[in-house]
């Protein structure tokens, strides 16, 4: 049998190895347009910083690597241009020239791409969107001789961005349409802005850029204001899922439109599956709603899911809440589910309790504090989403992601036991200060 | 209605706090024999430290905020000797002398004491139990002088001593009968042994303590081999509930040997409730059994359970898996449910995994581990314990502890929304990664 993986990311890597292990008698090969298989995209950030020097230290495995201990048969800087799906047989483009190769079955790990509103902004000089390790590579070398640098947007990679930019000196301007992480309350993007204030970075908020281009060697953001210019910009809008591919291929979309894949992460096409960046997957927060979670640790258990698959195991992919997480310096920024505004568009009442508190026990220096928000189903008292912003985020967000994936309750939430030692967090936790105030008022 | 606590710890206020609010008509009273309530001995390290200056740092609320803020009347310094249950009638004793109270309702939370193997080792001059912050005070001034400290215990106590005498300069020799944290696996103990070695900390492992005795003004540990004088000595050797007024009383303890309490925290005498380090409550892990599991985050709830209850509100409280988490200075540690040996003696068959993970990105630096094990039943696949040391412990175990708490399988944790950043997480988690090998190889 023979396996081909269109993609060599997190998802298809992963995809490809499971395959592997099942079926030790398998041909499989993988086509990457990139010159890296197994990278970490989420790294580019402390590369740029230069916390991390080397960009290879962001490839977990090499092409060596693959055909060497796993029999996978890795084809880097080669593009698959072309699937029939009848023939089962499809066409790659590389230094080589034209290929044709066939499958018994395929996985579409094509991953995302960076949402570019114009594709003239990228043919600037100094423009960068961050999608492969050459991005951040050129983007990297580029930044050596220039000092003033443009964000454009003020989600994720925005923020990881600006930190990034402001640690290793670099003049930053963060231009972003709505305001600094729109997917939360604006209070607490208020927080992230403050933050970045004082690390001097200038936000700008309420901004739609209308173009970016070159005047002369600098770059101008042009927008309803006029702005100064800059030596570089970085933008960071977002991704949209690469179905390119799978469209030609005549594959559905799902309603999110990335590739609509089954929990076994099988396509419409019953040879085909589909994993990674480019699929929604089942929502764990509204039943029968599809959710796009361009996540790594989604990305790598939906590859180990079609991989499996294909090795005939027959195992389900529950689905993601979107749990995701980042930081700015200290400030720890969480989210995962819904907002009130989506349960409500769902039909459902919810319940929002939202507090600022101590994120450890006040007597413990320094003093540090958490904000959280958890919006709650009133009907079934469960949580369906929540915001955390502050210090000893990731734990809370685990918490609060296991709780909301599997229904448990506010009232087992307020008794469970949320570990507590003075260095750690209060002996009333903020997760369980927020579940009794749902449960004392609901 | 008249409701009388007996101790003025966590659950004790948090019982009387809770009435007052449920019934504004209610007369409350507080007997508490140490100067504080509503205090946080578990700050009594942070305290001999010096990272807290003031021990009323430890207190939450003092005895007129109570008075004036809830019409709670606390009296501190002031001992419960004796409890006429037919009568409902207590005799209290204080500086004013012996006195009777009646009362509708009856609080016991009287916490727990540590243990002492004799009490004349308590005797001897420079030689501390903590238990109320005056011990904490009392030992802070007395280390003034002194540098030979002894530690006897290696539990959480001992650790957390042993930190902070180190912290102060203080030559510290810890002694342990079995072996540094002995409810974690040999292996993970060593990981703390070799913590504390490297903080110039003496550890003398397998060392039966016989008697703590003065010789002069100096301390003398008697076990099987001759030791050096101390100057003084700390004991951490655990808590046992302090029930001797529950058993005056003639009510039931239970298999712990804690005071027996239905789920909503009721002794076996309807008028009384009790709530704290002296009860035992429903274990989560092995249903049916009692789990003693002295911890502030449980008295603060079972006290809030007791109150409310007696506000007429008829709510449970579910349990306690025991998470307990601690550090020794940047190794945290933590542990949940219950162990392989435990589960075999309940008929369990488990599965243990075991797995040694960076705790986040690989090439996020500085590089840091940490060490899991989680205990799963084999037949039900959930997990039934776990013990996390190492970085990021906090959140690694509320999410263990939630999982165990709730019966959540290990076919769900798989694919559970670990949240991930280079910072914080690895993409493959320890918990997922843990999770992974059982549902890979049951």
């Amino acid at each position: 049998m023979k396996v081909i993986v269109v993609g060599g990311g997190a998802a298809g890597m992963s995809a490809a190895s499971r395959v592997r292990k099942l079926l030790p008698q398998s041909e499989i090969k993988v086509f990457e347009e990139s010159s890296y298989v197994s990278y970490a995209p989420c790294g580019i950030p402390y590369y740029v910083e230069d916390l991390v020097n080397d960009i290879n230290a962001l490839v977990t495995y090499t092409p060596e690597f693959f055909k060497k201990e796993r029999n996978i048969d890795v084809h880097i800087k080669t593009k698959v241009t072309k699937v029939n799906l009848s023939a089962k047989e499809l066409t790659t483009v590389s230094d080589e020239g034209e290929k044709t190769e066939s499958f018994d079955y395929l996985v579409l790990s094509t991953g995302a791409i960076p949402f570019v509103p114009d594709k003239r902004w990228l043919e600037a000089n100094h423009v960068y969107a961050l999608r492969h390790l050459e991005d951040g590579d050129a983007l990297k070398n580029d930044l050596k001789n220039l000092q003033n640098v443009a964000v454009i947007g003020g989600g994720y990679v925005g923020v990881e961005m600006a930190e990034a930019l402001s640690k290793i000196g670099k003049k930053v301007t963060v231009f972003e349409m709505r305001r600094l992480m729109p997917n939360l309350d604006p209070e607490y993007s208020q927080i992230i802005k403050q933050e970045m204030e004082k690390r001097s970075i200038k936000v700008i908020e309420g901004f739609t850029v209308k173009a970016v281009e070159n005047s002369g060697e600098k770059v101008r953001i042009v927008g309803d204001t006029e702005q100064p210019l800059f030596d570089a910009a970085v933008l960071g809008l977002g991704v949209r899922p690469n179905v390119e591919l799978a469209r030609s291929m005549g594959l559905k979309l799902g309603e999110t439109g990335a590739i609509w894949v089954d929990d076994r992460m099988r396509t419409s096409e019953p040879s085909v599956y589909a994993a990674g960046d480019n699929v929604e997957v089942n929502d764990l927060v509204i039943k029968g709603r599809k959710r796009y979670a361009p996540f790594a640790p989604e990305a790598n258990k939906e590859g180990y899911i079609a991989g499996s698959n294909i090795g005939n195991q027959n195992i389900a992919f529950p689905g993601s809440a979107g749990s995701a997480i980042t930081k700015f310096y200290d400030l720890e920024i969480g989210v995962v589910g819904i907002t009130e505004d989506e349960a409500k568009k769902y039909g459902i009442e919810a319940f929002p309790v939202k507090i600022r508190h101590n994120a450890k026990a006040s007597y413990y220096p320094p003093q540090e504090e958490v904000y959280l928000k958890i919006v709650f189903d009133k009907k079934r008292r469960v949580p369906l989403g929540g915001q955390v912003v502050g210090k000893n985020v990731w734990g809370r967000l685990a918490y609060l992601s296991l709780a909301i994936e599997n229904g448990i309750t506010v009232d087992r939430m307020f008794f469970s036991g949320v570990p507590y030692a003075p260095p750690f967090a209060p002996v009333w936790d903020s997760l369980i200060v927020a579940s009794r105030i749902f449960y004392e008022r609901v």
